[in-house]
């Protein structure tokens, strides 16, 4: 394939997202617009990536100064083909293909990338990418031949019904080698209703030149663009709805897979089994055999084989569950690792700790890491048996085998082996809760008079 | 606008509800249905409101008495123009336009009555209401030229084939003087295989008196019926859709919209986000740039400025986060504010409590609020530090900048800057846990036996 | 009716799962594919039913060892008629009608099987199961007249255009009386491009010797097969769809009924109110009246009439709510009775218990079941108040009306109308708190030079 180099338009306002973040920074499967376009063009490699940005152009740096992108100015904002050009500078020197699309529409594909790169060659200067949609409505058609050849770029205003009937329209992406691509653009005006310059007329020029333009074409979908919350939730929703059924086709069951949201980079083993609302946050990997149950939310956790968690469990960043261990309903893990079988299975917090092979840990039991400054470890060792209702206030050890009775905050160390009981003398007062109970009906019952 | 009273026709018994409530008090979108219709009317300030009731009106009585509304008894239910008559004495002595509509048809807008009553003039003494169903089903057809003359009103049973082909049926809602709906009113017959008195006859009547007929027309969704729990379910459904359409263009971010259930009075800021699986009951307020985590359920909350909940929190009425306040996983607040950047972030209960601004709730911490009887107030100063798995044993006052141990029962006030600890001796007990474990597997395998 | 005997085809390898669990074990509504069908059967009491099993039989016989199943083994595997003929043993002496069917086409109704086994008489010698789907795809076609009568069995890719043209499609289920359909069986060749034997060649063959062959036909749903974890999703959501549906009719609300998963054996009363995003598993009864909040997980739990759980409500098996009794959120209830009016309000874990009626069970209350090896029982009386933070190790009984102080952990019994308070000095060290925060400050300042 022949060197390409990426501008990808973001200087729009984005003022139908009514938002202060700016639109292609907005997340589709937990990662912002902008980055599902900057990883697929990753698989091609380009040999360079121009951003081209107006409004909140410092949110746009900031957002990809880990990224080998450049970042380009558009100001003022006097159309897409000025926008383009705008990336003259960053790309000079370059010698090869110049792709242009667009921030706010993120699902185009590394492979519709290669066809476009490939369509064009000495005899096709510009090749245009086209779709099909359901609905043409106000959309700018591409007139070709069988073959693709591009005769005429039209808008939909200035379309004549014979026009308007063909349904090829044109996404706006549009690709030229660099040895042509900044004279066309160059060539570009702005003699028009809203006076700015117009990217498909790149194409009209190459053909007014005598040059061939082909038209690639792909499906609606892969082209959608996003200009509102409601259009972001659409392709957020098609877009889970290919992770959902990416997720069945490789062995997992999801018993309701419009219930189930992935995350972009979340991976599922075979015969992993999800129930009913599962949400998926960044970073999730779960192991062959493994059960997630209703209600549960993951975020950069790992699950070993024929684990199992929730219902209501839910996983925080650094929650690693080894082989067959167990959490159960409203637990909460964070940094924390449990042993193979072990379970903590009600109504608890592990933060900052480590479980060790087939310890149970209690209902309600706290892990007090924090106090307020710094965060300390808990390690408990193998086998160990935490009584329900107990604060294990880190840093602390509990050994092997140990018993923690419940109700214990335990501050310091239990050896291997040991009982720890952290409890006050059971204070009986017989008949006090029968007096109290008559003193308070009566102060309800004056209250009431 | 000429002055205007409402008949809301709700005598029916609702059978396919199979409910013991009246079937016009079930709700959408929190509210009960009828309360739709009367907040509806509300905006164009009727003059009066008449609730025709037949079965079970002691509960329609109970709904309304906070609102000015009559209710009209119908007994025996001989039909739609008759049960209209039956607002006839309520209504004495009122000089203006007199609409009917039904109880279980309760999406019709203000701006559809409005409509509907300057439809009405001297020429022109009915209006009916019509829609245009993709499947026009077995729905009365309104016979109408261009300009919406009627010239008749048709059964579907009794309607020719070339009647059955106009698709404008009749919602039933129907809008007349008070000079002449009780007249036509009077003028209906009951000479029909069932015997009762229809309400469509009032048009009928006052075409063979030379009356000008006229039909206005709405969308198929604002005039569907509600007769059985499924056509609730779809009411509700059409209803939630259309806030979360609002909510979205009002600049929230709502990641999978399906999923959010809103209330009708639920308020949400500019750049709000709302996760999967959110439920909003009544009164919710949330500010800009606040995040609504998944799996949360909020009633009778307001959220400030960049505060975030959930997953999972549990927020009912009077909970109150101020500016960047969080409140984290398996989280229940009622009558509590948490102070500018507080936070609880697992497994707590605050109730009937005060939070100051940078306060820390540890994880398990209990505000014990009740003592079977009364209920009573916790109060914790700014930055205070609370360990987990505490009870705050209520009424009690934790001061600015104080520390309570972890495990710790606090019964009496706690000064600023104190540390209270309420916590046993460690006991420890070498071995007893390895005794234990010998004594219960020799058990175990003795019961195997 | 006449006797019939049932051959489930369940040898495939069923490889598009991509599962190491036998395919038609994998559920649907919480019950495996292949109990719907025995299940569906068991309501005509077939006089025999044979499983004919391949891959992973031993999963099979494992699963139906409780039922009056017979598994046979088709080994190797070479196409349906053969299948069908490894019942012919486990069949012999059997007079009657035998029906075959697939495991993984587990919708059949036994009203369906019904009309197959009345299709069937001395004249007419096979019946075949057909339907109409809107999309024909590739399945084989049933050339049949108006009556029935069938003139052909086509495969897709034998077919002519006109025979393509025909919809009745071929769901594979057949049945033919036990003195015909061993013969017909046997008859069956492989002269086919795969060299297998096929079942519809039984049609084909009683058609050849001049019997009648007749096709009843049935809905596409009931007849959807089932070869990936997407047709399972899309199969379990159609089998929601008509219990929500069902439930509906049968006068329950269910706000969001997409978002209510049933299990099979779900039992809904009256007035049952279900809000958005419960999860029923196996087991569960609700009484009228019941409301079930949002974010709700039963299983094998019995509700009483005008109970209320959740939201965050967890009721695992043996959980039963008597007349008005109340579960809030975040509560688990295992094995564990909450008498008439009772109260488990927050944070809860209630395990082997008998609560009394109107009891109180405060926040973060902790019945402490297990002690590594055994189970124990907690009893708590009427009226009885269990202040928060409470761990009752069990066994363990708390009196009627008696009190158990916040954050008691509670070893012993405590006597009717008594007060049992386990709780420490309260410690108090003033400025100790203001001194460590000075310090941690310094340290954090420390750290970040």
């Amino acid at each position: 394939m022949t060197k390409f180099a990426a501008v990808i338009l973001a200087a729009g306002k984005g003022t139908r997202m009514k938002s202060d973040l700016h639109k292609v920074l907005h997340p589709i499967g937990g990662k912002p617009m902008l980055f599902h376009l900057l990883d697929s063009f990753e698989e091609l490699s380009p040999a360079h990536t121009v951003v081209v940005a107006g409004d909140r152009h410092e949110q746009l740096r900031d957002a990809v100064t880990d990224r080998n992108v450049t970042v380009a100015l558009q100001e003022p904002q006097l159309g897409t083909a000025h926008a383009a050009l705008m990336a003259k500078d960053a790309l000079s020197g370059f010698d090869g293909l110049v792709m242009v699309c667009f921030g706010d529409c993120p699902m185009v594909k590394a492979e519709t990338v290669r066809k476009l790169c490939e369509a064009v060659d000495e005899a096709t200067k510009v090749a245009v990418l086209g779709f099909r949609p359901d609905d043409t409505l106000a959309y700018g058609r591409i007139i070709a031949s069988g073959d693709g050849t591009v005769s005429k770029m039209v808008e939909h205003k200035d379309a004549s019904e014979e026009e308007r009937a063909c349904n090829l329209c044109n996404s706006g992406v549009i690709i030229a080698h660099s040895k042509d691509i900044w004279r066309l653009l160059d060539g570009v005006g702005n003699d028009n209703a809203q006076g700015e310059y117009y990217l498909p007329d790149v194409a009209t020029n190459a053909i007014a030149e005598g040059s061939r333009v082909v038209a690639v074409e792909t499906s609606p979908d892969e082209v959608a663009g996003i200009n509102s919350r409601a259009e972001l939730a659409q392709a957020e929703a098609q877009w889970q709805q290919f992770k959902r059924e990416e997720a069945m086709a490789n062995g997992a069951t999801l018993k309701a897979p419009e219930t189930v949201f992935f995350s972009w980079d979340t991976q599922l083993g075979r015969d992993v089994t999800i129930e009913p609302n599962v949400v998926f946050g960044p970073g999730v990997k779960v192991a062959d055999h493994a059960l997630v149950r209703a209600f549960s939310h993951l975020e950069g956790a790992t699950l070993g084989e024929h684990s199992s968690v929730g219902p209501y469990a839910r996983l925080r960043p650094g929650a690693v569950l080894e082989e067959g261990a167990f959490i159960g309903n409203f637990v909460e893990m964070k940094k924390a690792t449990l042993g193979k079988g072990a379970k903590a299975s009600h109504l608890t917090y592990l933060g900052d700790a480590t479980v060790g092979a087939n310890a149970n840990i209690g209902a309600g039991t706290i892990t007090c890491n924090y106090d307020g400054y710094f965060k300390h470890q808990t390690t408990i060792g193998e086998r160990a048996f935490i009584g329900s209702n107990s604060a294990l206030i880190a840093p602390v050890n509990i050994g092997a085998d140990a018993i923690v009775a419940a109700g214990s905050a335990v501050s310091r160390d239990v050896a291997a082996g040991e009982l720890r009981m952290v409890r006050a003398e059971q204070m009986v007062k017989p008949g006090w809760a029968d007096r109290f109970h008559d003193a308070m009906k009566k102060k309800k019952a004056a209250e009431k008079k």
